[in-house]
């Protein structure tokens, strides 16, 4: 069935349960990012397989909400589509909220699958339908109705995370978020999140791609936890560790029966941004609701030393396995015929020969020349470029160890690259070096630091359309709140940078139809000397790997940026050359050296 | 009677009230900054003339807190008053309500001013007493019972400002507002702010030193404004502007009653950021309170295109006074017998030549040597020093013109001075230069540009206690809601600088015993290209006056940070000479030369 056909059909079942409007968001009923196949219902619809992005449709037009990282591939994948591409960010581009006020007749419905939508967003669904004296209908799941063949729900065996690894123990972290409840005057705390429920329980599970998360909710109470899963994921081992730790393990489905249960008199904790609209609605009307952001969120965010020292020897590994790869790809790129897709599997199994990789932390991107610009690409068979000397790859990839999660971008040259590239790619690793190398007072969000980034950029009037770093999961979700670099906030301002945080430095530049670059790495937020002033802080750089100096012109960098390379490269040859044979050490010493 | 005599006095009175802990801040019944003579109650039982402050009395303690400017001049003048300063900001200083909640006994009562304390901060108070079983006493003024000789409320005239000058008449103003009452779907807004109130009835007054305000509230319904106000400060041909366009004098302290009779379905905008305790507490309690920031702040910010050229006339006449002032002080220092306070004079008499200069904008600051390093510091006959050669001179001193308001800080050096200093004095030119030549995309607050200026600081471990900037009122408060550059913003973010705005840029550093360096231009933000990453938007100085090359080392900055100034020194010369005499033009030109 063709997507405008199946859009047609959708359109039926809208007719037939008297819903006006129907959106279909790209989340699963845990508000997670990267969702599992099971819930790709978005893409089912619309043909658009990035992984955000919201579906409206209207009874004479649909449309599809994305953000600047899917511009070009939405366009590509909507394109005869009749979903129109909805540009989030850009100025005349008008909210989904817009649209319905602007768009929903009076009396009118909006439909949605409750489970699948946020309290908030749910909120204001039900507030401009309200206006317009229409409803919304959330008890609906219309796509799924048409989806004939649609996956499983996942059935992955969990597993537990040692406290060698996480740190700190699950009493100790129920301890902690306990002492939250108090702080809030609530009784009780529910979580939907995945990577919360993970992070609090030492758990993990293989139920969605690139997250080793286990599809689950969870209620903790003062004295007990219900976790709500499928038992059959847990060994006898898991639950015999459940039961010392008083976590009770449920049906997946029970939490909304179990929420509706609470006592009218309970005081719940929970986090609108992270709780899906239908489980909202059946708890208690009478219940006190305190709403917060989940406490977990920050604590997860600030790692322990463990897990420091830790993440430091998977981000080594990691670095061994990228530099090992950029040796390959510089003499191979001669000799043999590599394809985007050959040269991200190549990489994937330098990965696998490290000690402790469990996976990929997301799906690797590996874009070659005009693909570059194509800020989320993935190559399919179809698009599958092979690799000519004469212009860039662009590589974002990472993986999950037992001690952490990498997440990094180089850009690399083959042969030798038009002098505008090189251009483009010093500008790019002066802004990336530029904000590694940021000093501040503690108090500073990224918001404070962002500019650091841009200036070169907005010196030249250029931007990008992305963020400039997110934070990183601990072998949890490679993108992770709080923290970020982005100038432009979101109605909850990032927080403070913490000691032990860690997030990604990410700049890039993209020339449609030409070329892509961007340079990403991992940085450890640090303290530094403690004055009259205040405490300072810093980053120190996790990821090791070296930036091309082929792409580099060292002549448009200042001084102290060529410094702030050389020192980086200089680092990198130290940490990594004790684990390259002898070729690969000549070959980093050069590729490492002062410019 | 000494301060520690008026202080026991006090706590006779709060005896005698049965109020265990009393408070007394700075601000008059309008949430001003600064304030008339009639309300420097915190000034009188303290002895801190700062400008911020807030006194507690407990039985056996006092305490103020007070902010970075004030630290020193807060412990010189507390000396011996066994009041204990707190230093806001700092890690181990606690805040006022954490203050009271530990403290406060069971049952206790917290007594204030309510007309001098905002809704929110009452609020705040009314809780922690709550918690505590105790409650508030707001209709106390203790300190007012114990001031035999305070002065009068002010009795000057109120007048007109030209709409050649204001841009736009009261009746488009008052349209444009209500139209933010019906967005908010508000019929009633009360305004308090007395800078809120002159701008939308484009009339000024002098009853705030420095300010040009009218002591007044101010009602607004759809139909009808309702003005409270000494009308004697009004001459006929006011009353008949005000009759046409439909606002009527009612008395000054009758805004109580006028609420309380407010009809019990009323639907009330206000800011309770800006609006007394005592104020909110006589509204109906049936009201529908619509609590948003005034809409008035964010319009007055953005001026007109006719406020902006005004504006540049003012900064020009500003720029001439103060460059003659320069050319004087150079030349004098030689000669002449000169103090801070000589100085100051000489200065504003420069301006006083200029046409349509109406007063000094804020109290000047005239900082000699170490007293620059007292951020607020304030010459008086005691403390006025003799200015030297081999130091540093800082002045910080602005003025009210018909077209507009100016506030410019320039530090100066007499003779030579020593290395150390000019090494200083470059780092903070370096910043205030960064900062001022910075391009960003629209959507930008000043949290995100601040880094332009601190990065100089920080790289060196050191920083300054005080914001880089604050928005400029049009012939209105110096200090003006509600841009500023911050990097640690408030409960209320700053939002995007908007085409129009005026801010300051005002780095710092100050070595405590030795030297104090300040300088500080005023920005125009301007739109720059607009293209397709968005509207590209950059800062105009509107300070036209030679920052001292005598001070400044420029083997100390990159090439591109000279550039900035040479630049800048141009545009100096080009827009100033002109009105200067051969000698003094001979002078400019030197002192803008490149380096």
């Amino acid at each position: 069935m063709k997507i405008s056909e199946r859009v047609e059909a959708l359109r039926q079942c809208m007719k037939r349960e008297g819903v006006e409007i129907y959106i279909v968001p790209s989340t699963d009923y845990h508000h997670s990012e990267y969702v599992g196949d099971y819930f790709k219902e978005r893409a089912f619809i619309t043909g658009f397989t990035g992984s955000a992005g919201t579906a409206v449709f209207a009874p004479d037009w649909a449309g599809l909400w994305t953000d600047g990282r899917y511009f070009l591939q939405a366009a590509s994948q909507l394109d005869g589509s009749g979903i129109t591409l909805c540009r989030m960010g850009e100025p005349e581009c008008e909210s989904i909220e817009a649209f319905l006020e602007r768009t929903l007749t009076s009396g009118g419905v909006i439909g949605f699958d409750g489970r699948t939508i946020g309290v908030a967003e749910g909120r204001r669904y039900e507030e401009i339908a309200r206006k317009k004296g229409g409803s919304v209908r959330y008890d609906l799941d219309l796509v799924g109705e048409l989806w004939t063949d649609r996956p499983c729900l996942p059935e992955e065996k969990a597993w537990m995370l040692d406290e060698k690894y996480a740190g700190e123990s699950t009493g100790s972290k129920l301890a902690r978020v306990r002492k939250k409840m108090e702080e809030y005057d609530a009784d009780v705390h529910v979580l939907s999140s995945l990577d919360d429920i993970a992070w609090l329980l030492n758990m993990r599970g293989n139920d969605v791609a690139y997250c080793p998360l286990v599809l689950s909710h969870l209620i903790l109470y003062s004295d007990r936890v219900e976790l709500f899963a499928d038992a059959e994921k847990f060994s006898e081992e898991m639950m015999q560790r459940f039961r010392e730790d008083g976590i009770l393990v449920r049906p997946y489905h029970a939490i909304a029966d179990a929420l509706a249960a609470l006592p009218s008199d309970a005081k719940i904790l929970l986090d609108p941004e992270r709780m899906s609209y239908a489980l909202d609605q059946s708890i208690p009307a009478e219940a006190v609701i305190r709403n917060a952001e989940n406490p977990e969120i920050l604590m997860k965010s600030m790692k322990n030393e463990i897990q420091t020292a830790n993440n430091q020897t998977a981000h080594l590994k990691d670095a061994v396995a990228h530099t090992k790869f950029m040796y390959w790809l510089k003499h191979a790129i001669d000799t043999e015929q590599i394809t985007e897709i050959s040269a991200s599997e190549k990489l994937e199994s330098f990965r696998q020969e490290q000690d402790g990789y469990v996976e990929a932390s997301f799906a690797p991107i590996s874009a070659f020349a005009d693909h570059g610009a194509i800020v989320h690409y993935s190559a399919d068979e179809e698009s599958n470029a092979v690799l000519k000397a004469g212009s860039l790859l662009l590589m974002d990839t990472g993986g999950h160890y037992l001690e952490g999660t990498t997440d990094i971008t180089r850009t690399m040259a083959l042969g030798e690259i038009p002098e505008k590239e090189k251009d483009d790619f010093t500008l790019v690793v002066r802004a990336m070096l530029r904000l590694m190398n940021t000093v501040f007072l503690y108090g500073c969000s990224g918001a404070n630091l962002d500019y650091a980034a841009r200036e070169v950029f907005w010196k030249e009037r250029i931007s990008f359309n992305h963020g400039t770093g997110h934070g990183v999961g601990h072998l949890l979700n490679v993108h992770e709140a709080p923290i970020n670099f982005r100038w432009k906030e979101g109605d909850a301002p990032a927080p403070a940078l913490e000691k032990n945080m860690v997030i990604t430095d990410e700049p890039g530049l993209y020339i449609e139809g030409s070329h892509g670059i961007r340079i990403e790495n991992e940085l450890l937020v640090c303290e530094d000397v403690k004055n009259s002033y205040g405490q300072f802080m810093r980053f120190e750089p996790l990821t090791l790997v070296p930036i091309d100096l082929d792409a580099v012109l060292p002549e448009r960098m200042t001084a102290e940026e060529r410094e702030m390379l050389n020192a980086y490269h200089k680092k990198v040859y130290e940490a990594v050359s004790p684990y390259l044979n002898e070729t690969e050490k000549e070959w980093l010493k050069h590729y490492t050296r002062a410019v």
